[in-house]
């Protein structure tokens, strides 16, 4: 059998596009002392890949020229010199853009043992889109019962599970979306009480006044860009603005600006802060159960957008932040 | 006797400048049931005021024009229809720009009892100035023991307490500030480890980097101007970012734009967080405590630049935004 690996090819400028990556196909691995062998099923897309393909200072080291792309990745154990694997088992971790993993105990993430939910799940609401939305919101965000809570990308991947977390929490929820498609996944499928169509909408300010008339208590933010600075414009006192994301923005490099962001945080008492969901690692297998929980009662849906064959994985992450994706986006390979 | 009163003549275009007010002689009021008589001794002047005299949402109701321009003032009760204070007893409140004041409770903060410390203290280091550094420092910026903290309008008001109450936690403080004068005041007087005089630097990104090797664990800033978005290129994993105040911005109206924040507080897991102190109002008496033990034991210096004369006060507001004042402005009267 033989491994087909999507690589890094060169240094992208801004936003990775197909040109960036090249398919190769090498031998299947042989696992290690300590290692599983894993056939992907599924790729996991995500806009961190910006970051890691990147130079500019980040969380993570760069993914170097020549290296299979990092990424989550969930499949099936097909063989083990690992003592807590067996072939058979169900694993989701950090497995690359390939077909075939060898890999320890650093790059699994964890065994997936929830066999009444597709393995997919574990790659999105049972996976890090799903952990980032029950952070961000809950623990960033602090929404009490009663609060307004307005999320960007409202029905994108961690956005579409942000408005269900807070709509559980009886939070009235406001999605902002682009586009009639996506505003009406918001409505009938996200359960949003209000949903704005930022590409149709006359004016922002308007539809957020009428949408949050007594203020924005919450605000989950993925874009960084003019969407942002409407919220802003209409928090109410105490608020919090989660940031969890920059997908408006292209490219930092020349840095861009905006409106000053101090008097709205001053006069409301507002506070803005970023996390990185893997910050809260030690709190994953809690917040999994919780999230497997509300998957099972149907109170958190997902959208998956599966694009069948590796040779997709090179433009999907283009694909992304053109933000022409419904759901969370996956490759099947 | 006489009462002169400075009121507030036409609204201003930004910063309030003299001729915004006008000086007028009317008779001595005469106290109600319930009221007390106050000869104000000092009167403040803050950055506050610019908000007080604006029509621009904010967190107070404006200043009416041919009204008494609304402070904070010091003196001594004269008269006293109320059953809690006698002539002779110091009061702070918020008695306006004037020499002679009739208020209630309502307008009364508290009886001044340190009667080893002068009673301009209540204006500053004692009062809103010193409650401010202290909880928004401590409450917001919640540094820990060998924390960096970087201060902004170091000298200033405000920012000389919040340096030397960062110094008694243990932390590395490092103060910015404007001139000369006032970096050698911050040096020899308020105590900092490291000063950056932002008119002299060649390089504030440089000067930094020096001053803050390990990054900034806590940004105390009261300019939300250039200087702040340098302090932020050279934030700590988990910084707070404490926003005080906006003196670097004359205005308001259009809205100044500036580097986007969102990139630093993504990769940072950094919080900016507005507050006004008026909200830990409950909290003034404990904290008032604490501030007057550390200027009795001399780890808590203030600086006061004190304008003779009521006829001082119109200018006041306008030579606290040019930053010209060395420590808190008063005007005696």
């Amino acid at each position: 059998m033989s491994n087909r690996q999507v690589r890094l090819a060169s240094r992208p400028d801004g936003i990775p596009q197909a040109e960036n990556f090249a398919i190769v196909e090498v031998p299947e691995p042989e696992p290690h002392d300590g290692q599983i062998l894993v056939r992907n099923h599924f790729l996991s897309v995500e806009p961190a890949m910006r970051g890691w393909v990147s130079t500019v200072a980040n969380y993570a080291q760069p993914v170097g020229i020549g290296e299979v792309m990092r990424s989550f990745a969930a499949g099936e154990v097909i063989d083990s010199r690992h003592p807590d694997f067996a072939p058979g088992d169900r694993v989701v971790g950090m497995f690359g853009w390939q077909t075939h993993a060898a890999v320890g105990s650093a790059a699994i993430t964890r065994k997936v043992t929830e066999d009444d939910v597709p393995l997919s799940a574990a790659l999105h609401v049972l996976g890090l889109t799903g952990l980032t939305a029950y952070f961000g919101l809950l623990d960033i965000g602090q929404p009490e019962a009663g609060d307004t809570v307005v999320v960007s990308t409202a029905a994108g991947s961690v956005g579409s599970f942000v408005g269900q977390i807070a709509r559980i929490r009886n939070c009235r929820t406001v999605g902002i979306a682009g586009g009639p498609e996506k505003a009406e996944l918001c409505r009938t499928r996200f359960g949003y009480d209000a949903v704005i169509d930022y590409k149709s909408a006359a004016d922002l300010d308007t539809a957020l006044e009428a949408a949050a008339p007594r203020g924005v208590n919450v605000y989950f933010d993925n874009t960084a860009g003019p969407i942002s600075d409407a919220v802003l414009r209409h928090l109410a006192v105490g608020a919090r603005v989660v940031i969890c994301g920059t997908v408006s923005q292209p490219s930092w490099e020349p840095w861009p600006t905006g409106p000053r962001v101090e008097r709205h945080l001053l006069v409301k008492r507002a506070r803005m802060q970023g996390f990185v969901v893997l910050d809260f690692e030690h709190r994953f297998d809690e917040a999994i159960v919780q999230l497997g929980h509300w998957v099972r009662q149907e109170r958190l849906r997902y959208e998956e957008e599966i694009l069948d064959g590796i040779e997709q994985a090179p433009g999907a992450i283009a694909r992304l932040y053109r933000g022409e994706n419904m759901g969370k986006l996956l490759i099947r390979v």
